[in-house]
């Protein structure tokens, strides 16, 4: 089924802790206070920055020019698309693009952030992409499954676009393409000595996401 | 005064919460709860381990032998001493030393240590000296304060002996020779731009670090 | 004048040699043997792979979106443009673009590439640029004095669209650049020490930049 | 095999190269010119000190606490013991260990170092080692073969100190934990796709170690 099924079933729970969280499930019903979300957007845009750095990395372990290339165009996507999209959402929600940037970072982004930076530096390409994995194709599934699911409200629901988002072909698209990048990895560099590695990478960064999400809740409380 | 106390003066407000953290109280008047302390033992222990890794990237990026043998001396401390007496101390309090390994590392213990490490990675050797130092130097600072305030309490406090440690003179030579080599790095790559930047590195490691404290008390709740 | 200017004064017998190398003045005479140029020409495409490589790392260690964007803009157009046009010039100098990936590389090649690269990883951003500017500065230098100069062969010399390529307004813009990034990199974090240990990066990057021309020159005895 | 045995096999002709360069032959039978001797040793000096930052590295990516305290000894053996050998052998071929610190680094030496550091840093802990491996076990297998060889000089040769260290049980030893670390390593994260690389980084190694003979000898033509 591919690297990507086996590690989710191997860490099964810390996963459905992550997709399942009551942030997701606030956002499905809109139940979520809009504090917790505009915190949540703040942070996610300095994540972005972030993200941003980690698919450079990806460049620059990629091994290959095509490897290479495939991260770059990531790269950019990121730099001149998602991040003005996100700053346009996030004006949406009142939330000013330079105080954004003079945000200062929650202990959450830099754990997840960080962790997979430290990830890329300290081990190879396959375990930077693995450490990506859990943000990139999450919230793929967390978008399909809200989208797909009758329960979720979609009448005057304030996330119903994020969920939108989540749940569309552009964003299918490149999740599709990090569980490929995952599998063409995995297909030169997985023994199973590195699974039980990658399980706890994969675990670890699943468990930081799940703390990215709980931020958002605490600044509610 | 040096750079540290520059430092701590430009994050004062966020130095105050790590140094003057409920934990430190608790530590202090011996009110802590046993299971926050062993959390926070255990945690420590696989703090350590990325703590040596860090100092091994002071090795690779010191720039000249004196400062790769001085970061080589602090890597062995922590291998060959630091961690034995560490697993004692922890035997002391019940942990077992095969249990220690296994466990799973808390968000909080990730957040700092991949923070130091990436930080090392991203900048130069006085970014991650810099990164290094709410750690190293505040342990020593709480240790100090801790023994010469008449107001902790000594009998019978379970925590007299951590206490001592961080205030006696072995470990007050490692604070010492962090502050000294905090200023010869100083010297050589300080500029005003440079230090607003090294007050949000040190900012955000003090806040990591206060994360720590409080997931030790978030156990015992 | 600028730290470029500075640094080129300090490590001036090394610049001569890189910038009136025999290899140089066989491109303006045009008595440079094809071969030479040939070896020298396929060496360079594997070359541009780890200057990207350079530029990602450029990324990966900014520190700002301003310089985020900046290195990635360069980091595309040496994937998407600088390559494909390198190649096109290889095939009209007989060489295979399916050849060139296939070739070993030469160790002058890993020689400087790798310099650059672990100079970024061990040193901060200024450390990295410094490393680079030697190549992309002092093409652009050379391309210049050549072009300008009336000693130059123009008719029939086989390597005047290679002058014309660095003396170019497209590659001076590139070179303007990295000169502007340089300058504004010094204002944060060049100080007198640092400028010492910069002097020493430059120079030995310029070496290895004279020891790639002369793996031409030793390709055609 | 092993993997070294199987790396070597693989790379058969760059490594017959190496290990039969006319520099060994010069060793092994006295006729070494003395420059060409002394010109490598000073610049094996400045090779050291880079070899232990490529062991402190292999500390920070070692993955477990047995890499990393395997790694540490190393790289203490390097800084505290290798290093003063070095110099008193350096001290009576009349090279003084002032002089050697303020040496310019000769291309071939910046070639190899720099190399095996930054496929450390853009791979993994496997690939750091087999980039080391020409190194650690080639002048072991180097120094077994000349001594067991008749035909090597004996009397009079003023090289047979130098086969002798690395014909020697101490640095045997060495030669035996770099074999095992890599069948440890290889166990864990060898894959037939990875082989293939890893033979690239084996014979560019390799070459770059034959390039530091030449390295040698070219001082004295």
């Amino acid at each position: 089924m591919g690297l990507f099924a086996d590690l989710r079933e191997a860490a099964a729970g810390d996963w459905r802790h992550y997709v399942e969280h009551p942030f997701v499930c606030g956002l499905a019903d809109g139940t979520l206070p809009a504090p917790a979300f505009r915190h949540y957007l703040a942070q996610d845009y300095l994540f972005l920055i972030h993200f941003a750095r980690a698919w450079a990395l990806a460049v620059y372990k990629a091994g290959d020019l095509a490897g290479m290339r495939a991260a770059s165009a990531t790269l950019n996507g990121l730099l001149d698309v998602e991040m003005g999209l996100h700053l346009s959402y996030c004006a949406s929600w009142s939330l000013d693009a330079a105080a954004l940037v003079a945000l200062p970072e929650a202990t959450a982004t830099m754990a997840y952030t960080r962790y997979v930076l430290e990830k890329g530096l300290a081990g190879d390409v396959l375990d930077l992409h693995v450490a990506l994995a859990p943000c990139v194709v999450g919230y793929g599934e967390i978008g399909r499954r809200l989208a797909a699911d009758p329960a979720t409200r979609r009448e005057g629901n304030p996330y119903a676009s994020w969920i939108d988002m989540y749940a569309g072909p552009e964003y299918g698209a490149v999740m599709d393409g990090a569980l490929a990048e995952l599998d063409r990895l995995a297909a030169r560099r997985l023994t199973p000595a590195r699974f039980d590695e990658l399980v706890i990478t994969f675990s670890q960064a699943t468990r930081l996401e799940t703390a990215f999400w709980q931020m958002g809740l605490d600044e509610a409380r």
